[in-house]
């Protein structure tokens, strides 16, 4: 059996008490390590764990699934993934080629706290949130605004958008390889703060005012663990806030934004007299 | 400390680690019994944590709020919601009075797996659902059909919808009431061929064919469970299936429901080759 146990957002005893027996009793245990992290070194998961724990990169879950599968229709393998494993598309693909082995291989997937619940510490309404968008790190050469459509249509009806912000690990660093040597770059979580200004960069392409400086935003910082931090304000004002260490997340308020979600939220904002002022001429009532 | 501690989808060993260590050294234990049903007895989950359970239900959490604040200020009270705690208005309503209580009392919120992202053992994707829709049961006189505009709006820009199904528990039977007497309700679950037919009833009505015969959708019967159920078909045939014991919660498909989502979707499906037809004609490449 393939197991795939959500790990929650945090540390190490964020996984469930269900989980923690399937990776104590395991025979291999892997932790997908590429679309997100935990706030705390795979040495601290092992040891509470007490278990040693394969790092499965990009490379690994996409070309040798085979290596993860192998024996998973005798034994029990555990595949670990930060937050819930339907939130990344990782877990639809491991579970697909287990369906396709010959003979299928039986998988059983443990869900448990993602970004896209724990965002509702905001105080902003779950059932009032579009589609999800991801944002990548802009290059020279290549900023991509397809993400600016999407909070487009999202806004359109009134909807919060929850933005997911890039991150790059195990990345090869170009010029070495150009060099015929492989280096990975230091791993990048991109911040609230380079997220807030990449959407009002676009926004001064596209001038439709859906990511305009004055929008209201809402940044957050290791939701879930002790330290978590929330921040309200305009786009512009989260575009100077500073978070502290990863993961980052933000989310554009739509205007369904009840005023139980603005009695919330307003707790957070930088400037409240501001962000009370913003509320009452361009949200309250508007959704 | 007041602990809002998400409990998961299934069972008691679904709370996390850390949840558990707070529920087994807390001063009093509440669990939240009106808006979501864990699988499991509450002896059960008394005899795992080995602690006794209060049951809050929404009077008590609506007018008595004082009663399960009392003593947090000095000691940890804990107040366990199923599913996760952010995806209930509960959460957002006692943390409010915890923030006005004077002085205020510090609340810590732990996540948990959800409904919401749980749906994705669909292999819907969770990042293209639009706005989630309740669902209640309708009674001869009372037919609220507010959902079918918000499913509109989904539809209109081709998001998935979430349907969450109505729970009726401790419901005063209205004609003991006029006697002069409280006698409670057995308690009831909307499944999903119950919710299908009041789609389909709605469509009667409004005749915009967003809920029509034909159109895709998925029924879900307790995520997260061994014994977890899924069902792919048209509303009408999803009108006479049946998913078994509680909770149910069903998805209506959009069209931005992509190659992988379907590949994935289809081997649900109650009739496997109606499904691909009707994918091929009216979803594929219309998102």
């Amino acid at each position: 059996m393939l197991y795939i146990i959500g790990l929650g957002l945090a540390d190490e005893r964020d996984v469930s008490v269900k989980g923690l027996e399937i990776i104590r009793r395991a025979e291999r245990v892997y932790l997908e390590a590429y679309t997100a992290i935990l706030l705390v070194d795979q040495s601290q998961l092992e040891s509470y764990y007490g278990r040693p724990i394969i790092l499965a990169d990009r490379e690994m879950v996409e070309s040798k699934s085979d290596e993860i599968l192998s024996g998973a229709l005798e034994k029990d393998v555990a595949f670990l993934v930060v937050g819930d494993p339907f939130s990344a598309t990782t877990h639809t693909d491991l579970a697909l080629r287990c369906r396709q082995h010959e003979p299928s291989i039986p998988t059983r997937t443990l869900p448990n706290a993602s970004i896209l619940t724990a965002v509702g510490a905001t105080g902003l309404s779950l059932y009032s949130f579009g589609q999800t968008v991801s944002m990548v790190f802009f290059t020279d050469t290549w900023k991509p605004s397809s993400f600016y459509d999407r909070i487009a249509e999202n806004a359109s009806l009134g909807f919060h958008t929850l933005v997911l912000l890039d991150i790059k690990v195990k990345e090869p660093d170009l010029k070495a390889l150009a060099r015929g040597k492989i280096v990975y770059e230091p791993p990048r979580f991109m911040t609230v703060d380079q997220c807030a200004s990449q959407m009002i960069e676009i926004e001064g392409e596209r001038k439709q005012g859906v990511c305009a400086n004055g929008k209201l935003a809402v940044g957050v910082a290791r939701l879930g663990n002790a330290d978590q931090q929330i921040i309200a304000g305009t786009l512009e004002e989260l575009a100077s806030a500073d978070l502290g260490r990863p993961l980052h997340s933000l989310v554009l308020c739509g205007t369904k934004m009840h005023d139980m979600e603005w009695e919330y939220v307003r707790e957070f904002a930088i400037d409240q007299a501001k962000f009370d002022s913003i509320w009452k001429a361009e949200y309250a009532g508007k959704g």
